[in-house]
């Protein structure tokens, strides 16, 4: 039933993940966007308990749609070291619930204070805010639950290393950190420095950990882990980059949250530092380095550099 | 320089706990609160960084005093099976973390809006609502950083035990759970069956993970870990029901927070349900019964079965 390089899960044999039978990334994202979906929802918890609504308020966030695109980077860059099916999914669906968690909090009245969230009333709109707060609070510690139980991957050396570098990844040296350092963007103005450390923080380091945890479950020499860190990190710029301009150029409608609200705040980004050309300019080139990056993987690595493009051209 | 039974840290040698030298709860709680402050200050961030707010409200929450009890419990636990004194002291500060994360997020405007903790500001009154959330938001992912750091166990295996056993204790079936049911405790009067499920969840399975972890630290014996959960859910509830007690009988100088809430909030709790007299003897009865759980180890427990008589008859 087994075949080398793949682990056992308690779902039986753990099968390769099968994005790599995609080459275009157009059709690529929906189908990892569906893998992601589907064992979120196997992973959330749902039951007729009288705390409940505490369930509701995580699948209503986690659920509620959006592009996946960290699940995307955990799926892809699992094909490259042959990581199994089930390994992979889980993987990605921890990533999406800390994402899922951190949109939450970032829309709190105290935050960001925002309605609207992929085109639906935000958690604290739909539910109230205590919910909302403890709906983001479950859904961090969910993330490490499902990277520590033994069907993430037999050796508990790799499960005990997605914890310690999800933690990292999104502690007080991390995602928080970030979104900290977004508050005070709204006390005094930031430098060019101060705003792209934001970013490294705020998205760029959960986005790292999802391009390196397919070279963490697969066990993958330095050299591959150096070069997939090394495409994270441009990717992660071009994507705050494109979403600054983003902010800018597109419509709440078209992005399924508000528009315009940096401006609106007054809130120093690459664009008001840059202005829109340098700013696109800059995206494009990061895109470009990034994708550089994955030439020692050959072909296998088209669809992460598709991705790469893909971040800097998207309309939302 | 090392013993069997020891291993080894990036400090070098791990000496055991010297909490066994302590005959006297009396003497052994304030010498674990000093053991675990020492390790939480060293494990906190604290650098001129741009986003040093939220280091700053991660320190004033964590290191604002308070009785240390489920330090202590961890610290006790890891002496019944000769665990080191750094593991020990390193997942006695994650378990901090994570109770001063619960205070934070607990004492919101939109969850309890308490303005007072341990006697000082609470942490969303000393600095803001935005860098309280993150503060807690950074403190549960410390946690777990911690716990999946080598230097807490040389075991990946027992480093990852303690990541999935504190993730659920303190998730949507565990801690989270616990709190929310007590936000609908606000709405609707809750049966004495929710009540005592919601305390198991709020404060119950934390004080249980805090019981266990030196049984997974010290890989004891599965009729080893049987008594000390017996323990601990005794325990657990008695600590929840003295906490009632206070709350009616005990002044907010006396308790460093709010006292009186329960009533005034026309919250269902143990004592307006069971009544003074029967609540007392409630909580008597089972600090007896959680004593009789640790009778298989003699002597070395009866620090332990002290501090199942403190819980019971504290006064703060």
């Amino acid at each position: 039933m087994s075949r080398p390089g793949q682990h056992h899960s308690k779902f039986g044999f753990d099968a390769p993940m099968p994005l790599s039978d995609h080459r275009d990334f157009a059709a690529a994202l929906p189908f990892s966007s569906e893998v992601v979906e589907r064992a979120m929802d196997r992973l959330l918890p749902s039951a007729d308990d009288p705390e409940g609504r505490l369930y509701e308020a995580m699948r209503y966030a986690a659920l509620g749609g959006g592009k996946r695109l960290r699940a995307f980077f955990v799926l892809a860059g699992a094909t490259l070291f042959s990581v199994g099916y089930v390994s992979a999914a889980r993987v990605a669906a921890a990533v999406e619930f800390v994402h899922a968690y951190s949109l939450i909090h970032d829309d709190l009245p105290a935050m960001d204070d925002d309605d609207l969230r992929r085109g639906q009333p935000s958690c604290h709109r739909k539910f109230d805010e205590a919910t909302a707060i403890l709906a983001g609070d479950a859904l961090q510690a969910l993330a490490f639950e499902v990277l520590a139980h033994p069907d993430t991957h037999g050796d508990p050396a790799v499960r005990v290393q997605l914890v310690a570098a999800l933690a990292q990844a999104i502690g007080p040296h991390g995602m928080v950190g970030g979104q900290m350092l977004d508050m005070i963007a709204e006390e005094r103005s930031l430098s060019i420095d101060e705003i792209t450390r934001l970013q490294r923080l705020k998205t760029g380091a959960l986005i790292a950990f999802s391009c390196s945890a397919g070279a963490i479950l697969g066990k993958a020499s330095e050299p591959a882990r150096v070069s997939l860190a090394a495409y994270a990190q441009n990717v992660g710029l071009a994507f705050q980059i494109a979403d600054d301009l983003l902010d800018v150029e597109s419509t709440s409608e078209a992005l399924g949250k508000t528009a315009g609200k940096d401006a609106a705040q007054g809130k120093a980004t690459f664009v008001s530092l840059l202005g829109l050309e340098r700013a696109r300019d800059q995206a494009s080139r990061l895109a470009d380095q990034a994708a550089l990056h994955l030439d020692s993987f050959g072909p296998r690595a088209d669809l992460l550099k598709q991705a790469a493009r893909f971040v800097v051209d998207r309309r939302a």
